[in-house]
Parts: C-alpha cells; sequence; structure tokens
C-alpha cells in the first residue's frame, strides 16, 4: 500500500467534484452549495493504537475524535452544527471505559456548540474505532487552502511540536480563530488545520495554491513547551519537533502580502507574528540569520506508530 | 459490552436532539432543518470480518459500503447528495484490492446519482474499515418509523431470507420505492430499511409507533429463493430466515387503515399485497390458517459473525 497522503491524492482524482460543490476532497472541508447556505462536510476516524494508545482514558479519545473534526472546520471559517458518530467496539470493552467514551464525545460537541445526531454502533475482533462525522457552514466565507499568493505572510495560530506528550489528545479546536480569519474584514488568503506537521501541510498547502514554496524563518516558529521538554534542551532538536511533529491542530493560514491583520480578535501577538512568507520558486528553505537552507517537508501521520 | 441494539438506544438518551432535527438517533437517518430544505444525514461502517468474509472481491464490499447508507436515506423517503468515505486499511492491503474497493463505491455512488465528495484514508494494523456517511434531501415527506398505527396494513418491498449466500453484498437500495413511497399521494404511515431481520426490525418500528404489536400472515410473506435453498426444502426453516436473516435492505412500511396504494409506480404486485397488519397489544403473533401463535423477534445484526 502507498502512503496515505498519496490515497487521498488519489480519492481526489477517483472521486471528481460535483458542479454544486465549492471545494470537494483535498481541502480540510468539502463545500457543497444547499439551497442558499454552503454545507461543511468533513469526516475523521480516531483508531485504537494508530491515534491513541490503548491504555488510554476513553474521555479523552472521544473528545478527540470530535475535536479533530472540528479542526478540520474551523480551518474553512465554518461552525459546526451537526455530528455523526460511528463507533466500532470491541466485545471485551468494560462498560466504564465506554462510558467514559460517550461523555468525552458530548463534552466536546458541547464545547462546540453542536449535536451528536446520528449514530451507529457495531461490535469488532478489531480495535476500537471512532469515526466521526462533521457537518457545519460557513460563517462569512470559506477559507480555503489554494488562496495562498506569492508575498504573502505565513502564520500559526500557536506553538508547534511535542503533541505526543498530551496535547494530541487535549487541543482544543480553533473554531474563534478561523471564524474570526474567514471574516471579509480580513486579508486572510488561505488557511489550514496543522495535522501532519507544518512542513507537511505547508507543502500541500503551496501544492494547493499551484505550485509556490515558502521561505520559514526558523526564529520566529513558535515552539512548544512539549517540543522543548522532549528535546531535552537541544534547540535544534525542538526546532525539528515543531516543524514536523504533527496532530498540533493549530491552524496555519497567509495574510496577503502587505496587508495587516485588523485590531482586536482572537489571535495571540504570537499568532500575529509571520514564520514566514510565500515565495515563487516552488519548494521550502529555512532562514537563519543570512542564511537560508532548503529542508524536506516531512511529518507524521500520527502521533503514534506511523512515523 | 451490551448488545448493539441497546447502545444505539443509549445513544439517543446520551445524545438528545437538538430544536432544529426533525429527527435524531433512533431513525434509519437524521433530518435536520437547514433553511427552508430538511438534510437527511446517515452513517455506517462496513468492517472486515464482521459485514463480509476477508476473501470477498472488494468492489462489492465498496458498493456494499455505499448502499447501506442509500438504504437507509431511501427508508426516509429521502435521495442522496453526497457522500463522505472514511477508510482504515490495513498495511498488507495489495494495490489490486484496493482498487477494487474505490471502483465499487464509485460504481455504488453513480447508480445512486450522488457524488463522493469528501474522504480520509488512513492504515490500520486491524481489520479493513469502510465507513460511509451519506447526506441527502427528502424529496416530498420524510417517511419516519413512528408513524404506524393500530389497523395499518405491513408491507414488505421485496423476497426476504438468505442474505448471507450473497445478497447482503449485492443488494440494491430501494431508492426509487423509497421516493415513492414518500409522496404525500400515498397512504404511507411509517417505513424502514430491514437490515436486522424482519421481526426484529418490525419490533423496532412497533416501539418507535407508540408500542404497538403486529400480525403477520405467515403465507404472504415473501421467501426469497435464497432462504428457500439455504433450508434445503424445509418450509419451516425457510420462512425463519424470511422473518429474521436480516441484511435484506428490502424496505419494510405500514398503509393507513382502509387506505388503497395509488396505482402505478414502481412497486411489484408482491409488496403491494400485505404480509400482515398493526394491533393495539404490544407483541408479534404469526398467522397460519386459523391459529396465531407469538414469536419472539428475532434476528442477526450482521449477515456474518455476530448471530
Amino acid at each position: 500500500m502507498t502512503g496515505e497522503r498519496d490515497l487521498t491524492r488519489r480519492l481526489q482524482r477517483w472521486f471528481p467534484a460535483p458542479k454544486d460543490a465549492v471545494v470537494a476532497i483535498g481541502d480540510d472541508a468539502a463545500i457543497c452549495k444547499n439551497r442558499g447556505r454552503d454545507s461543511v462536510l468533513c469526516v475523521d476516524p480516531i483508531v485504537e493504537g494508530e491515534h491513541y494508545e490503548s491504555g488510554e482514558d476513553l474521555f479523552f479519545v472521544g473528545q478527540k475524535a470530535v475535536n479533530r473534526n472540528l479542526s478540520d472546520l474551523a480551518a474553512m471559517g465554518a461552525a459546526p452544527d451537526y455530528l455523526l458518530v460511528s463507533l466500532l467496539l470491541p466485545r471485551t470493552l468494560a462498560e466504564s471505559r465506554l462510558h467514559r467514551l460517550l461523555l468525552g464525545i458530548r463534552a466536546a460537541a458541547r464545547r462546540g456548540k453542536c449535536f451528536v445526531v446520528g449514530g451507529d454502533v457495531s461490535a469488532t475482533r478489531g480495535p476500537l474505532v471512532a469515526t466521526v462525522t462533521a457537518v457545519g457552514h460557513v460563517l462569512d466565507r470559506a477559507l480555503l487552502r489554494s488562496g495562498a499568493r506569492v508575498g504573502d505572510a505565513i502564520h500559526v495560530t500557536g506553538a508547534l511540536g511535542g503533541s505526543i506528550a498530551g496535547r494530541h489528545l487535549h487541543f482544543r479546536p480553533a473554531l474563534i480563530e478561523g471564524a474570526w480569519l474567514g471574516r471579509r474584514s480580513t486579508p486572510c488568503t488561505s488557511c489550514m488545520d496543522i495535522s501532519d506537521g507544518l512542513l507537511l501541510d505547508l507543502a500541500t498547502l503551496l501544492e494547493a495554491s499551484g505550485g509556490l514554496g515558502a521561505e520559514i524563518d526558523a526564529a520566529a516558529v513558535p515552539v512548544s513547551t512539549a517540543a522543548k521538554r522532549l528535546a531535552k534542551g537541544d534547540r535544534e532538536a525542538a526546532l525539528l519537533r515543531a516543524l514536523g511533529d504533527g496532530e498540533d491542530h493549530e491552524l496555519l493560514f497567509t495574510v496577503a502580502r502587505g496587508k495587516a491583520l485588523p485590531t482586536g480578535g482572537p489571535l495571540t501577538n504570537r499568532a500575529r507574528r509571520p514564520i514566514g512568507r510565500i515565495v515563487r520558486q516552488p519548494g521550502l528553505w529555512i532562514c537563519k540569520g543570512d542564511t537560508r537552507v532548503p529542508i524536506a517537508p516531512r511529518g507524521h501521520q500520527h502521533a503514534i506508530g506511523l512515523g
């Protein structure tokens, strides 16, 4: 089997978008015209042993199953309305653990102000799988991956790296930030959720935007305390974690060349400072002082296992 | 872990419907008000070793993954618009088998006149899982499980039983029949997809309709040739298969007392003949000649394995 990213690309070729789809496979979520209002649709599974360790408190697993999808909607400038939950439960699953899973799903849905309206439960001989589908609507304008232009500034909403230390289960989807970036009054040109790692997701965004490149200022990349701790004081190792670890679920977004983000709003000062810029030449570069070194896009597909 | 049906009921209690949901967990699909038009949403997974044998041609598996959901929409009187496909693929899956899976998904989507607009592919150490979410719209009026009344006639759209012999992979979702039954001009009072077996699904429909009962005329139940073949000439055994085997994916529907279905339309003559009637006393009875014997609702959760 080829890599997961190749496969998702293949899905794109296999299933061409219908006429009334604004965006189909290939962005964080699909947008479909639905008589006057755009529906935003996405689906993401979470699998025992792939996306979380077997012993994990299932409250956080349920929460993550929902929040991964809400993060995808956030990246589109959309708000969630409904969730569908499909659970494959091992026959040996203890009642108390199932209870925690449902509690986590409900807590995340409430925090996201959306409702579980459909569900399906099946027993399985395999690992636990929770697949959540989220349906939402675009608030003002949709934020796509394909809108970045040469000269745009690159931003991220928060610190990156080391999500394996806990954040991959505990992150908060950036719904407020996404909604704000999607206002017509902001000069935000593109946006996506960081799930595979900054460099890998940036490469995806650059490809979607017509094959551009990007320069990242090493000193400007916000490195999480978890990444620093895991790197045991090695600053280079911590930076590499911030660039590639994945499952940060912060938003990666671009701001039109020469335009400033409006004052106010939910972004931190750090998120308002660019970490790099879009360039015409395809590729990725890390800038440190006066040097500019090419760097391969790399990242993880999951916090656990797939490497 | 308790049974799957109990769990789905529990989901219903755990996740109460939002105000703008016409129907949430507990029918074949959820119906949510979406500015002027009702969106119909459902999700169903298909798991290797649970819903199909490992050696099966994945074309039919992909087709079934889609068609199970289209059958749920059909039972609501809805037409499909969009599909989201989440695939968990074993790392050892051969390229040629993946190709067949995608071909099957695409063929079923085309036949259902709907589009795959979103997808996600992950590798897994467990069995292959294809989870399809379907989004559609109500064509004229929604067919619910809760509308059956005392004296209504009970019908099914086709022959039942023995789906394990092949039909569980090859059935055609009854979209045309569901759309026709959902017309305001028909006296159809309730409808659901037969997935767990006629008796078990009928019990669900009776419960949803306020705790009613039903009498089934043994001689009127359409028994499939597969059920007869599997029963090797034992007519009683064949009937029991028709009553309980499950995964028929025919529609079970009720017609208002004393009203006749309009002439024309897609129903076969067999589907126009009632197989029984709704009664006030909760319970299920089989009528043979002058005798009336209580029968326990029983059926399968899946064609394979769960028994």
